[in-house]
């Protein structure tokens, strides 16, 4: 045998073993139901990663629903963008960012009616997926209730999907949550001096 | 003064300390120009972040470019929702997972045919964000010479963005990446017996 048919041999025979691996996985896994993901730390793409879900799910034809916490005070390329779709609706906090503000009694009135928005939506069957952008740091900050967050999330509709962004995600959310992925930092472009860019930040 | 008037002056204060932290640091990054983002790790959220930035360049009206190796035998959501619009290319290597086909040399063809791809959107300034989504695990399968991927992101049009995902980024890529994000299982629930679910995996 040649070299290169017992590369090819090996190669066939590890990918079997591969596939009777993820076989048995997928077959252990045939629960459909609506799952709460969470994506904390402090890499970039938590954000993003809920804005492509929500691509996935409209190419799946669902409705969805996105309430923005925290950012809000500038335009950003996906509110532009997922507003364009009817099966989309998109809330954001009026209010910017906590420490441009600097108005504690202004940003609990602004997580408030942004709460409301989401727990609407919570309770909405016809919502296949809801997105809580940011929720994590108006919680961290105090601005709504982790209590109140954890009944509204845990009372949903069997098969909503929800995901919650935000660094520094309560212990508590993470212990009710299907899906967690902590995204953490090996390099940022930030810290070389180039600023946030279109398309990829904004 | 009472409690209460007391917490939003140390709130303000507080605010106004990181209000100061993060203006310096948005002064200091004042460069424009295409990033390259790797998007690495076992975590969910790596394809879904990759899909979230084209939504935001679409929102800005950008021209953009996908090409997903590895995956593919498949229909996604992402791929019916973005193959709606004519500022994307969408290019899928033709066959599936690797441990499906358990044929090397087919699967190099394939993998060749969707770098081919890649490279022409590597080449093209109109192209503002390039997507090279399992780009990781073709490389590791060897299917696709690392060399020739440096060589193509490094001289790639100054201002173009480009996102490669996959677990097991090889380190020469991180090394020559703006912005890297290790996405770290916490949990997931293909574990607790879910099955992947539109409009979150699928």
């Amino acid at each position: 045998m040649n070299d290169e048919s017992s590369r090819e041999l090996r190669h066939r025979e590890r990918m079997q073993r591969k596939k009777a691996v993820v076989d048995q996985a997928i077959a252990r896994a045939d629960v459909d139901r609506g799952v709460l993901l969470v994506l904390t730390g402090n890499g970039k793409g938590k954000s993003s990663s809920a804005f492509g879900m929500l691509a996935r799910a409209l190419g799946h034809g669902m409705q969805v629903g996105v309430v923005q916490f925290i950012k809000g005070s500038y335009s950003t390329g996906e509110e532009a963008f997922f507003r364009r779709f009817p099966e989309v609706s998109y809330h954001v906090m009026g209010e910017g960012f906590t420490w441009e503000t600097q108005d504690r009694e202004r940003d609990v009135q602004a997580a408030q009616a942004a709460w409301a928005q989401a727990r609407a939506l919570l309770r909405d069957e016809r919502v296949s997926l809801v997105v809580l952008d940011e929720l994590n740091i108006a919680l961290k900050y105090g601005y709504i209730a982790l209590e109140e967050v954890l009944e509204a999330l845990q009372q949903r509709p069997a098969m909503q999907h929800a995901v919650v962004t935000g660094r520094g995600a309560p212990a508590a959310l993470i212990e009710i949550a299907d899906t967690v992925t902590e995204m953490q930092v090996v390099k940022h472009a930030f810290k070389a001096g180039v600023r946030a860019q279109k398309g990829v930040e904004l």
